[in-house]
């Protein structure tokens, strides 16, 4: 790596970019309080100043994509960390992956309940073991065994995810009454948000990297994994491509491969990082019935935030500007 | 579905073709005796005849593919079932994938340890939940409900398995003696088999799948999961280019997202499946240093079996001709 950086660094830097998002789904201008929908903007820009600023200063497309997302995991209004939505049983499920684009190297977590930011667990899978995906409380040991920050449960707790489930189980039981699922995994009502954080870097080295954090999916049951810690469908990164970080309702997007998808079209087919993005999320998606969407970026800095969904929390800095978005 | 086969049905048949696959690795003349690998051979052909058996007889691709790797299963011969290895801590841990080429939909379970046929947990998920991929308890609690068998740890003791569980655990304490390896989380040897079992079919009417089950890397620590129940990694099928069931290495397996690039170079880059099985597995695989196989079928009955370590337990039907293989 510091050979590879090195190289680089002799030719003229990589424009540094970062792009983000924080969960896409029914997210209308109806739903968001002007002040709710400050606050996201808020914590979007805070997360690509940190990010940004680890770039300027040379830090690795892996560091931003890191420090992004433990401020989005850290913050009660995502989907992830600390904003955690609850499982059927009343407790926090989170996955979370990360990819490097220069090694392909990658490393994932999935059901952990304690770890406090779920990215750095996946982080360190990647980078301090010789696995790609850690589940449950092996996961959890191996946190700990690295040294990174485990928490009560009770840390997890957040009002309005609690209120969100006892109104998922209520509908789950009136759908129950009338449509007689007896399997209890039922599908999840389009009023859900499907709530993710991921990111995407470029850094001056032209590496890129990826990572996604999930608390899933609100009322999941039998121990569901989404596509965020599956290496090719939530996250991957691939300096010869692009890096991609997907938000949406998950079992689609694993069917659909959609990160190793988007980057065989670019590589494969010639298409670019837009339009390989926006064939695998606005045509094969919308196909399967796949709601959701992506961020994804290649090395010259170019990249897409393809949705299908009514909105997506999204946002990047390029050339030191700093955008951020909720709506279409 | 129904509407799909009878449109298919009015034309001549497909050519029924079932390909399976018992684990790739370290396997030479040297390691196995006459009797073991008359045992291989007849286990194999006991599952191809099974699964073929169920195509003649008009079943569907996915039918076969459950049949061929239940038996195989069933057998203390494959590290799948009944036959899988141990973890560290002395337990066995399951991962198993399906995934059905004519709708892209697909089931997999993770790290399960009561289901006697993970395999048909994985096709259940797909079939009667909302959902792709289940973990641990959860997804014991779900294969209870849709009636699975569910046995006490104990049907999975086998004295060999624990044998070779010692045998690592000695050599890791070699290892970390003299390499002061702190995480824990060794590379395996590579005197460990890749044990996994898969099967690909395609049925009379046009349509492929593809199953993979496995009892993961013996001594396996931290919940580690591979790739056989990551779709897109060790378990894909699309009618549109092939079904793939890989057996090898899967932290390099799920990195380079084998399934779905074999996939990929078929579709988007027009090759035969012999040639993008080929390019993964003995170009690809081989540069990161990922050893094991795949076997890859496409909808005209072509299929390939590639292989870049010294041996996999194999074999195929074709034409109602059994053939089955172990070494290069």
């Amino acid at each position: 790596m510091a050979l590879c950086a090195n190289a680089f660094a002799q030719k003229a830097d990589h424009p540094i970019t970062l792009v983000i998002h924080g969960g896409a789904g029914t997210i209308t201008r109806a739903s968001l309080s002007p002040e709710k929908e400050k606050a996201y903007h808020e914590a979007l820009t805070a997360a690509l100043e940190a990010g940004y600023d680890t770039l300027k200063k040379g830090g690795t497309a892996m560091d931003a994509v890191e420090k992004a997302i433990r401020l989005m995991e850290d913050s009660p209004l995502f989907n992830a960390g600390k904003g955690s939505v609850f499982t059927s049983d009343g407790k926090n499920e989170m996955d979370a992956a990360v990819m490097d684009g220069a090694t392909l190297k990658a490393g994932s977590v999935a059901g952990v309940r304690h770890i406090k930011n779920p990215l750095s667990a996946a982080r360190a899978v990647m980078e301090k073991s010789q696995h790609v995906m850690m589940a449950g409380k092996g996961a959890e040991d191996f946190a700990r065994s690295c040294g990174l920050e485990l928490v009560d449960t009770s840390y997890f707790f957040e009002q309005h995810r609690w209120d969100q489930l006892q109104k998922a189980k209520q509908k789950e039981k009136i759908l129950l009454d009338h449509r007689g699922d007896t399997t209890g995994a039922l599908a999840p009502g389009r009023e859900y948000k499907f709530g993710t954080v991921g990111a995407v870097a470029l850094d001056k080295y032209g590496n890129l990297a990826a990572g996604t954090s999930t608390g899933g999916m609100t009322n999941k049951k039998y121990g569901r994994i989404g596509d965020a810690p599956i290496i090719g469908a939530g996250t991957y990164a691939n300096n010869a491509t692009c890096a991609v970080s997907a938000t949406g309702h998950g079992e689609y997007f694993i069917r659909a491969v959609v990160g190793h998808d988007i980057s065989a079209l670019m590589e494969y087919k010639g298409l670019s990082v837009q339009q390989a993005a926006g064939e695998v999320v606005m045509k094969k998606l919308v196909k399967m019935g796949g709601e959701g969407g992506v961020i994804a970026l290649d090395r010259k800095g170019n990249f897409a935030m393809p949705f299908n969904s009514e909105g997506m929390y999204r946002g990047y800095v390029k050339d030191g500007k700093i955008v951020t978005a909720i709506y279409k």
